[in-house]
C-alpha cells in the first residue's frame, strides 16, 4: 500500500490505526505474507457493514442511484425516468425523494442506515458549497442544490460534475487503479472531462472542475447550448448532431420524437451509407480528435478513457479518428497515448457518485471535516 | 513555513534539521520571535554562500547566462550573440563554453566554485533524461544536449523548457510566491507554458512539459513551423506576423533584415493606423484570447501571467483581448481569472534556469538523487 502511495511506512501506520478504531479497517487473521526483516507487512480489509451510501446521477431523461456498503460494493439499485425540461430545485427534491425511496425498498434498508449521499450532474458544480452554478437540468443559475438535500434527507450531500463522479468510479473500481494519471472524457448530452493527477482528482484551483466542452475549437464557431460560439461541445454532443440531422433524414426527422431516437436512425442511416449522415458523424469525430489531441497536449495523461452513451457510436472512436488525433499531436518519438473505450451505463456513473460519498465518509471519520 | 507548505511541523523539523546538515540553512540569532506555549519558532535563513550555481537561457538570437548564489541572488550575467540558424549540439557545446567563460570572468569566480548548471530552451525537452527531443534551435530531433553539456562542464546539468524555467522565476521570485495554482503563458519566437498546480512545477505525466503553442485552434489551420496545422502559435508567435507583414508592409518590407525589426515596423503602421498591419495583430490577439479562455477552462488557474518579448506588442493584451477572453469562458458568476502582464527580459529566464539548478542541488544533498 506505501509503495503504491507514495506515503511513508510511518504515515501509513498512523493512518491504518485512526481507520481501525473508526471501524472502517480491520486486520485479517493468517493473511500476512512471509515476513522478511522487521515488522512484517500486515493485512488488512474494508469494513463491508461500517457504513452505507447513496449515490445518484441526475440527468436529462433518467434519474439513477446506487446504495453500496463501505467496501463500494452495490446492495441495491434504483432508476427512473423524469421529464427532459429545465427543473426547478424542488422538482428535483421530489424527484430525488421518489428515487431514494425505490432504491431503499429495493435494499430493504432504512434511510437511518445511510451515513451520506453523493450525487453528481452536468455543469458547472462548485463542490465545495454545493452550488449548482450552471446545468442544463436546471432553470435557473447560482442554485444551492447540495444544501437543499441536505436539508430534505438530514444527511451530509456531496456534489459534483458528473464527469468527475465517473473518473472517481475508473479511480476507485476501474481502469485508473492502475495509473497515476489520466484523464476521462465522457460524451452523453453533454462533453465533460475529470482528470486525475498523481493519484488525487484535480478540479482546478476553485473546485468547480474542468470545462473541456467549453474549450473553443473554432473562433465564431456553432452555437452551444450554454450561448457562446464554437465550443467543442457544439460539435460533438447530442444535440449537435440532432440538429443537423433532420438535414440528413429529410421529412423521416419530423416523426422522431427524441433527440436519441433521431441519433439512431441517423447512425444506422451512416451505416447503411447515407453520405450526409457520415459527414455528420465525420465532422463530430474530427472535432472530437481534435479535443483530445488538446488534452494530451496539456496534461500528457498516461491513459484516456472515453466514456459515455454516445460510444455506442463507433463514428466517435473509428481509427481514423484516433490517427487524426495522433497526428495532431506534436511527434515526439514517444508512444502516443492510449485511449480506451468504456461504454458505461448510468449505473457505473452513479456508483462513482457513491466513492464520492465513501471518500467523504472516511474523511470525516478522520477528523478532516466537510463541506457540504 | 510550515502553513504555506501545508507539510507538518515534524517533517519541517527534520527537512529543516537536514539542511542545516547540509551547510544550506543557518539559525539566525536574536531573531526568535517572542514565544507562545511549546517550543519557540525558530528564524532560519539561507547560506547564501552554500553554493554557486549557472542558469542559462538558449534562444534563437541571443543566450543569455547568470551566476546566483544559494539565496538566488545574481552575482553576474552574461550574454552572447548567435548567429539565428538551427545548431548542431557541437555548436551550442562551444556558445555555451564562451557564454559561461564570460560569465565567469565577469563574476571573477572559477567553474571550480560552480555546484549544477540549469539550462532552458523552447521546444520538447525531457526533463527527467535531458533529451530535446525537438526543438526550433537544434538541427536534429531526439539529441541528449544535458548529457552533452555534463560531459563537457563536468557538472550535474538540468534542462527544461524555457516555459517552464520562466514559470519556476515566478514561482521563486516573483508573482507565484503568493499563488498556489497559476499558469504562465509565453509568447516569444513561440508560445509556451508552465503551469503550478499546489505550489508545484506541473510537467505533465511523462515531464516533459505542456504544449499550449501547439494545442489546435483551428482544424486545418496556419501551418505551423512544428508542420502541423492550426497550432496556436502558427497564429500568434513571432514568425506567424512576420509572414503576413511583407503583404502588410508592401515593398518596404524586403529591406527589413530580422523578424524582429519586420515586427517593430509592422507595430508602428498598426499605431499610425494602417488597416492591415491592425488586422495581422488583431487576429493575432483574438486567437490569444481562445487560447488563455481554453487555459482558464482546464486549469482554472488563480492568476495568468503572460510574458516574454512581444508584450511590447500591446494588441495581444488590449482590453478588446481580454474582454474576448472573458467572453469564451462559461460564465459561472465567478470573478474572472486575473491576468497580469509581465514583459520580462532575458535575464529573468536565466534566472529561473537557475532556480531549476538551485532546486535540483538541493535534493541531491537531501539524498533524493538526481537525473541528469
Amino acid at each position: 500500500m506505501t509503495r503504491n502511495l507514495g506515503i511513508s511506512a510511518g504515515s501509513a501506520t498512523t493512518l491504518s490505526a485512526e481507520l481501525i478504531a473508526a471501524g472502517f479497517l480491520r486486520e485479517v487473521e493468517g493473511l500476512t505474507r512471509e515476513a522478511g526483516r522487521g515488522r512484517p507487512p500486515v493485512a488488512l480489509e474494508v469494513v463491508p457493514d461500517a457504513r452505507l451510501v447513496i449515490g445518484i446521477k441526475l440527468s436529462d431523461a433518467l434519474h439513477t442511484a446506487v446504495l453500496t456498503d463501505f467496501a463500494g460494493t452495490v446492495l441495491a439499485n434504483a432508476s427512473q425516468p423524469t421529464p427532459d425540461h429545465r427543473k426547478s430545485v424542488e422538482n428535483i427534491l421530489t424527484e430525488v425523494s421518489d428515487l431514494i425511496a425505490a432504491l431503499l425498498a429495493n435494499a430493504d434498508r432504512s434511510l437511518s442506515e445511510v451515513s451520506a449521499i453523493g450525487a453528481g450532474l452536468s455543469g458547472l458544480i462548485d463542490h465545495n458549497t454545493g452550488m449548482v452554478l450552471w446545468s442544463p437540468l436546471l432553470d435557473q443559475r447560482d442554485l444551492p442544490l447540495g444544501p437543499a438535500l441536505q436539508q430534505r434527507f438530514g444527511l451530509p450531500v456531496f456534489l459534483d460534475n458528473d464527469a468527475n463522479m465517473l473518473t472517481l468510479a475508473e479511480l476507485w473500481f476501474g481502469a485508473g487503479r492502475a495509473r497515476s494519471d489520466f484523464a476521462v472524457v465522457t460524451i452523453e448530452e453533454g462533453v465533460g472531462m475529470g482528470v486525475v493527477l498523481g493519484n488525487r482528482l484535480f478540479r482546478g484551483s476553485r473546485g468547480i472542475g474542468l470545462e473541456l466542452g467549453h474549450t473553443k475549437v473554432q473562433l465564431d464557431g456553432a452555437l452551444c447550448r450554454c450561448g457562446q460560439r464554437g465550443c467543442l461541445e457544439a460539435y460533438v454532443a447530442d444535440y449537435a448532431l440532432a440538429r443537423e440531422a433532420a438535414t440528413a433524414l429529410g421529412r423521416n426527422a419530423h416523426n422522431l420524437q427524441s433527440a436519441s431516437v433521431m441519433l439512431d436512425k441517423l447512425f444506422a442511416q451512416a451505416k447503411a451509407g447515407n453520405v450526409s449522415a457520415r459527414t455528420i458523424f465525420r465532422r463530430a469525430g474530427r472535432y472530437l480528435s481534435l479535443g483530445l489531441a488538446n488534452v494530451v497536449q496539456l496534461f500528457d495523461p498516461e491513459l484516456i478513457i472515453l466514456s459515455g452513451e454516445r460510444m455506442q457510436y463507433d463514428y466517435l472512436y473509428a481509427e481514423e479518428v484516433m490517427a487524426e488525433m495522433r497526428a495532431l499531436i506534436l511527434a515526439d518519438g514517444r508512444e502516443p497515448c492510449p485511449v480506451e473505450i468504456h461504454a458505461w451505463g448510468d449505473l457505473v456513473w452513479a456508483r462513482g457518485a457513491s466513492a464520492l460519498a465513501l471518500s467523504a465518509v472516511t474523511d470525516m471519520a478522520l477528523g478532516e471535516g466537510w463541506a457540504g
